[in-house]
């Protein structure tokens, strides 16, 4: 990662640091750290302010930190230290009075000690300060977003190559991540779905030994993690000619909703009209019930970031967000439909990430 | 599991809630939600007491929470309501006055939620008491985890069958979890190192493009998770024969303090005592400073959990307890040595339950 882009995101929180009436901020989220710094370990706190930003880690790290944040201050514990009582020497020595702290994090058990060894300093609790910062994608993420689409989609095609009747969904799963870590993904974005028959009618359906031919159906939902941590979230339906003629009217009304979203999505338009949009078409079919979920989420190095597409998100489209459009419906006992592409919004409107074909008779096998 | 393993933990936990003076217990890690009730969901929370036991989830998980938890009071909460409209119900249908948090998972906003809903109750901060019981396995978990030591094992062979110069660090990695997902594993406990040449100087190293022909040598360090989510972990070396003399002189003082160290484990031995027999060896050798980390730790659901086998503590070894047991030198810019085995503590002493070789010999390929 250029150096130039972790310099903008720092500088970028500074100016939120003292927005909030605080002179530094203390960074307890790994994967806020690994935002700020593009460090991937971790056990390892970062206090960053307008005079000062050091990261406190400890003797594991010493050769990584250096190869993945030259230059970048570094305070390392000893073995025999607790973090905490590194934190004391560091926080002593920076003579700070005011510090922000992300309370969405940090820990009961974390305050109590953190304030017993800093009674002059006045913490100050602020939630999800740097999540709102990584909301919008800098040039350098969005090229990562896009590589791990790359990652997800190649892996899929073999995935659909390997298929057999005789394969279980766990089977399908890790034929799956296999395929996506040849591409180059570090590991899958989250662990994937393969949903046969009826089980795909569970949102978060957890593969089992069910075999895929059991069923002329089955929903993939998938994405890949590349080797800084980004991630691809999409999902797919594989069926075969003798599917319920049902099925094709339950997939055709999630595809026209999916399709209305995305094209609603532009730079000034709340979160909570683009899930409308969607919900509205579900509903008209007679389907509103079984839409059970919001219509969509952000990605980047969590597999859900802001925003959330959901009924009642007020937040503001911006050109570099990257976010879900993945609308569904689940008919308990008997199956559900599920349609998601990562959609990143653009100055004029949007971009699609992801290009796996998805009219119905692209789902046929 | 067999829901007696669950009844026999919550009783467990109820009297341990009653002598730190709660009513009831909210449960909010994940893991130990896991432990106490076999749901392997996330985003829930389990209230737990002499009068009611009961697990506040979302839609998602209820044809799953049937499954995995049959007879386990549930409330489930709307799509539109959040995590703590649906604790302010619960809660205030209990009439529960002291109700002890997990201090060192609750975050501070969380907290300041809680006593906002709640005003008629008084929270009790406590931390690691499910952490406490977990320590000691029952059992079923012990059968567990000899399952993920048996898939991390057969998973290895196959690594080492499929090992070629040409394959980098990272093709290394995911063959081996591959291979160990194909015995049943739901997936590597943590991210494997395979860790080339000098790479091997690093305990936490990442894999990289490193060829495995780079090197005379390699560090592996690896373990599977069972569908359970129990995990076991193990470290070996992979040598040629043309590697340097001082390898084998590393190597065969890491053994000997490993060694050593499992013949100390039997019931009440302190844990810092352990970790003394390993270091003397070591320090003994002149690579005192060089066995920079813990020698071991527990392993169960977390790949890290207690007891640590650490140099400052006090706890004692009970029977059903499982550790690691992973003495180290480190040579920077060299290479390092490590070499890990699981070991139970049984009433007599202690079992090693990971079973691949281990002497030079069996380390040469």
């Amino acid at each position: 990662m250029s150096k130039d882009y972790l310099g903008a995101r720092q500088k970028k929180l500074i100016s939120q640091i003292k927005r909030i009436g605080a002179e530094a901020l203390l960074v307890t989220s790994e994967t806020n750290v690994t935002y700020l710094t593009g460090f991937s370990g971790d056990s390892s706190y970062l206090l960053i302010g307008k005079d000062q930003t050091v990261l406190i880690s400890d003797g594991r790290y010493t050769t990584q930190l250096e190869e993945e944040c030259p230059g970048l201050d570094v305070h390392i514990r000893k073995p025999t230290e607790s973090m905490i009582v590194a934190l004391e020497q560091v926080l002593k020595k920076s003579h700070l009075t005011k510090v922000g702290l992300e309370s969405h994090v940090v820990t009961c058990d974390l305050l109590d000690a953190l304030t017993g060894i800093t009674p002059a300093i006045q913490w100050n609790p602020v939630s999800n300060v740097v999540e709102e910062l990584r909301m919008v994608k800098d040039a350098s993420e969005i090229q990562e977003i896009r590589e791990a689409v790359d990652q997800a989609q190649r892996g899929f095609e073999v995935f659909r190559a390997l298929l057999t009747n005789e394969m279980t969904e766990l089977q399908g799963a890790h034929e799956l991540e296999h395929a996506m870590r040849r591409f180059g993904a570090r590991q899958a974005a989250f662990d994937p779905i393969v949903a046969v028959g009826e089980r795909s009618a569970l949102p978060h359906a957890i593969p089992t030994e069910k075999l895929i031919g059991e069923s002329p159906f089955l929903l993939v939902d998938w994405g890949a993690m590349t080797q800084k941590g980004y991630r691809s979230d999409l999902t797919r339906m594989i069926i075969r000619d003798r599917a319920p003629s049902k099925l094709k009217k339950v997939y055709n009304t999630v595809l026209q909703a999916q399709l209305a979203a995305i094209k609603a999505i532009k730079p000034g338009v709340l979160c909570k009209d683009v899930d409308q949009v969607a919900r509205k078409v579900i509903n008209k079919a007679g389907f509103g019930k079984q839409f059970t979920h919001s219509l969509g989420h952000g990605i980047g190095l969590d597999i859900h970031e802001g925003p959330r597409l959901g009924g009642n998100v007020e937040t503001e489209l911006k050109p570099g967000m990257i976010v879900t459009v993945e609308p569904g419906i689940y008919l308990p006992g008997w199956g559900g439909v599920r349609i998601e592409d990562d959609v990143l919004v653009t100055r004029s409107g949007h971009e699609v990430l992801t290009s796996v074909p998805k009219d119905y008779e692209s789902a046929l096998v």
